[in-house]
């Protein structure tokens, strides 16, 4: 089969690769009619995460088909049309039973592995491990397009920005970063019932998007007074909870500076370098700050909603390719500003 | 009246100043049996705290009796013994309403204004704002001793380290710090029924106190190896609560090299500078941070427990002196370390 | 002043009274501008709630205009419109410290006296305890009549209802009673993001009313195989939660055929008899059964709500009164199916 | 091998029945060491669970050495000593996933199979279900005793008792009803730091039991003014939780004459009959009701806690058999007061 290989810093392929194998009795493998890229895999791609190693194929995220399973598997079968969770989930360790697959203690202590620690979904076929707790049936009523966006995107805008947020009824919200993360909270922070979404960034371009997604309020960090600009949409003491979705220390500083008493710092960026936090006034602030990997968890429910028609997940996807131009799905993600992209959708060259 | 009055960093006095009287309806005034002082009065006396300007009286901690009361005040009378809160609470604002008083509204958006914002406890005499929600009746079975530790230290460890930190039933707990704080944090901890309780500090005479107040194990970062030895008290992933009250860069630094994946950090340490965090290494690790100045909500609860024999705040009180005698007490507890001291009780003279 | 009196079971006169005066610091006397009549109030004059006393006015539900307050009173001053919650809260007793003013002791162990133990809003002006925790003041953008749905109906749906039932993301949730409060239920459901709301209602223009408030399905429990009707909303094993929003034994005994195994039922009726629950089925099904009275502890919110045209509860107001046609008013609402009503306003006659 | 037969109601035999096998590669057998018997085997042995048929060996609570295991079974391994969950828990449905393995869609909507809807542990031997996810491997502090505790007792007791009660530190407790499952409620509510917990039982001897179990008071319901003693042991209102552990309409409503507005009724008792609720005077009293079937989901908790000396199961046993005395084990344990027994142990013979 072909796959997107990668070589080292700044290197990979589209190449051929062996076809992948059941290895254990709770194993599947999915034929992948629909995959994307995430931030995630540029990070890899400059040599951030030391962990994935040259000739690993990249990729964790994905939708496609069943066409094996091992002999333990019993909750998917061959033929059925499946959601590949960027979370593979053991199900009977102590994280996977408290509900923190994140953390699953069946491959190592993380429940992210494809991609990472094995291969991934960035490929004609991929190997998923514990396919009874980490595949999610795809209703008929989705498209590619929407399921894909089940494998991480969703569930980390809304788990660990969102649900980590614990944004109450009521609450005016902002969030930090309108990138793929940044929006899918934006959308589902809606469930919560807030008095105001907030959506703060920088390119107009990419706050549009926001506002389209159920911002109700967009601010541009570019601008001066900035901040008093979001404070004017409270009571003035500042905003219930804060989601950063961005990933360095000025993004995350900017969420204390508007973030009000009581409230809720919930960190989705994925940050590459220490942040100086002024705890000088912050320990006085009564702050809950949280920081996680997505456990995909929420996956069902969200499949559930945006069959339902409460959450539009298709709005998230910009620019699509095949398989075959997948090197070209890259240079567009890879200059997401500059494409006006969000996700990108690469597909089974015969879909 | 006498009391102790700052003067600028560096200079306190035990002076005469004019008794306080009632200034509005929901006043009372307290003649004040017993006080102590705290860690956060030696900081506004290194001049910490600019909002304490010279003239202040001093001192947010007390237990008294009601010598008047304003002509809204229905909870408590002439006569009562109270203890004062450090927390002043208006009990209607907002932040009030919501049970979080650290943030009143009331008197600019912070509950504690005694001996900050307004003349303190260090007096024979105090007016006591809103008198209603911010004095608490001593039960009879309590001591003035064991009643003062309710006005601040023992809320603090409980709400501020326990119950930020969440902790549950079967969690590895570690206190990083063995002051008074985390001697409350430690003796409150076992509220949730933790499997064990690590007392993680510098001096061997300190730990001990935490072992008599409840600690299962001691652990000195003086030691090489003590993360190492926090690590061989749990699975080896790490404890489930963190409780930090020291309150500088390190300790605080320490709490992330010790918690568990899914873990919860709860500063309970007053910080005088910014804190580096390895966010780089934190991100993905499903953190919880809180911090926070007490509410004091807790204190009826505390109360109970403390009349039906569940705490012994009483273990707390190393040290005792007349209000004569006051600066004396403040000798003995800025070299607290010296003298073995953890908290002072300085009594009215004809006690 | 005139005002609503009741004579005992059958008997009430639009009549003259005294008019209040000021009792306690903490009073405040409102001028009633919008007032309306509830469920609880026809149970009063049916002589089902004996603590009301011949002589009594009627009433708990309004807004105005503070006309005089007391001298402990900070958080209103006269001149300002109101609502009048149908709880009073005194702000210090323990019950209302814990958020739960419903059965403050302030007045002897329930919020609710208004209408109940002295004398109530539907009259020309009304005495309000505790003014500075149990009024709210209006928004300019809110109406008289979308305000006067804060001082009970909207709070009740909305906490008795939907948060005791703790509605979650993705749930699918009934409300079975289709009257003012189960429509109030019905729209403020709609804030915790569930994946369908059915209303189960017996009259087809009730549940005509509540697909305008927010439902997506209408089941009447008229038709035969309504269960089925239900459950064939849901996964085949009943619904997340239920509200039940009429007070009789049969609608709570309903929700037990709808819920599923760790679903919800949230009383939010008002019951004047027992009621046999099928113990011999329910203790396997790990359930959640809640009862109440309505803490009124998120008027605030819903306001805020309100006011970002999040909720409409004006779609509540059906027919609208003089005061000088108050008994018209309880002649249309007590026959509210014939007149198809659901809440009727009463206005100041020069309004 | 031999095992305890059901032959309808009021029959049962210690007779030789076939060995059993691995039937799913997620299967294990185990060889039972210790097991006891429940009150749910009387129960169904005077034929109130139908879906019991005649030919079953009975039995759900077990601790014993794996013998073997199947394909995918990776967490216990041959020579393995274990505890036997009576809930066996597929980890991978819905509701196991959530947390709620009670009502596991794995083998037909409901977790506990073993003696119900398959063979049981009152056994030589037993097939295990879900190994991976259904067995807890025993440390080696902990007797066979201790451990069978961990079946079903404590986690009952804890989860559906103590955890659905939701006790808070400083909440006084009662637990109505002081067998088994009331004393494991006694015990691990202390794991909440309630200020009292009051055993409500009738005889006396077992009352003593719950004392010795760490109940601080003890009232019998056969003195007439009990309510009153129970009433007297907190501030007049009544207790903030009471946990039902009998499963008799009396005692359920017993239960709602003592608990406090706001506050929380566990029902853990197994019911076989309607309870007539008064709903008229409890739909005003902000109730929280619980029912379930445990979930088994703390037991390695539980298991922690006993290693750590904190639990103290080994007090709930008071007799002992071999295996072949099984069916005097029965006698006495069906006439538990006569012989004064809380937990019968019954050992495989060469133990």
């Amino acid at each position: 089969m072909k796959a997107i290989v990668y070589h080292g810093p700044g290197h990979k392929e589209w190449e051929s690769v062996p076809d992948p194998v059941i290895l254990a009795p709770t194993d599947a493998i999915v034929q992948i009619d629909t995959t994307t890229i995430c931030g995630t895999d540029l990070h890899i791609l400059k040599g951030d995460v030391p962990a994935v190693t040259p000739g690993r194929v990249l990729g964790h995220e994905g939708v496609g088909t069943v066409v094996a399973v091992g002999s333990a598997v019993t909750s998917v079968a061959q033929g059925d049309r499946v959601i590949v969770s960027c979370i593979s989930s053991c199900g009977r360790c102590s994280y996977c039973r408290k509900g923190m697959p994140s953390h699953c203690l069946g491959m190592g202590g993380l429940g992210w592995v494809l991609g990472h620690l094995i291969d991934g979904t960035q490929a004609e076929y991929v190997r998923t491990p514990f396919a009874d707790t980490s595949l999610h049936k795809v209703p008929d009523a989705l498209t590619n397009e929407q399921a894909v966006m089940v494998s991480d995107i969703f569930p980390t805008g809304f788990e660990i920005g969102v649900q980590y947020g614990d944004i109450k009824p009521g609450d005016v919200v902002a969030v930090v970063g309108v990138g793929p993360v940044g929006l899918a909270a934006v959308a589902t922070a809606k469930l919560y019932g807030p008095s105001k979404v907030i959506a703060v960034g920088r390119s107009r371009p990419r706050i549009d998007h926001a506002l389209a997604m159920g911002a109700d309020v967009g601010v541009s960090t570019r601008d001066d007074g900035w901040v008093d600009a979001v404070l004017a949409e409270t009571d003035g003491l500042g905003v219930d909870v804060v989601i950063e979705a961005v990933g360095v220390p000025g993004t995350l500083q900017d969420c204390f500076r508007i973030v009000r008493p009581g409230g809720h710092v919930a960190n989705a960026g994925v940050h590459g370098a220490p942040v100086s936090f002024p705890m000088e006034d912050l320990w006085i602030q009564n702050l809950r700050i949280t920081t996680g990997l997505v456990d995909a968890t929420s996956s069902q429910m969200l499949i559930d909603l945006m069959v339902g028609g409460r959450l539009h997940p298709e709005q998230m996807v910009t620019h699509r390719f095949a398989m075959s131009e997948f090197l070209k799905a890259y240079e567009v993600f890879e200059d997401a500003p500059r494409w006006d992209a969000l996700k990108v959708a690469v597909h089974r060259d015969d879909l």
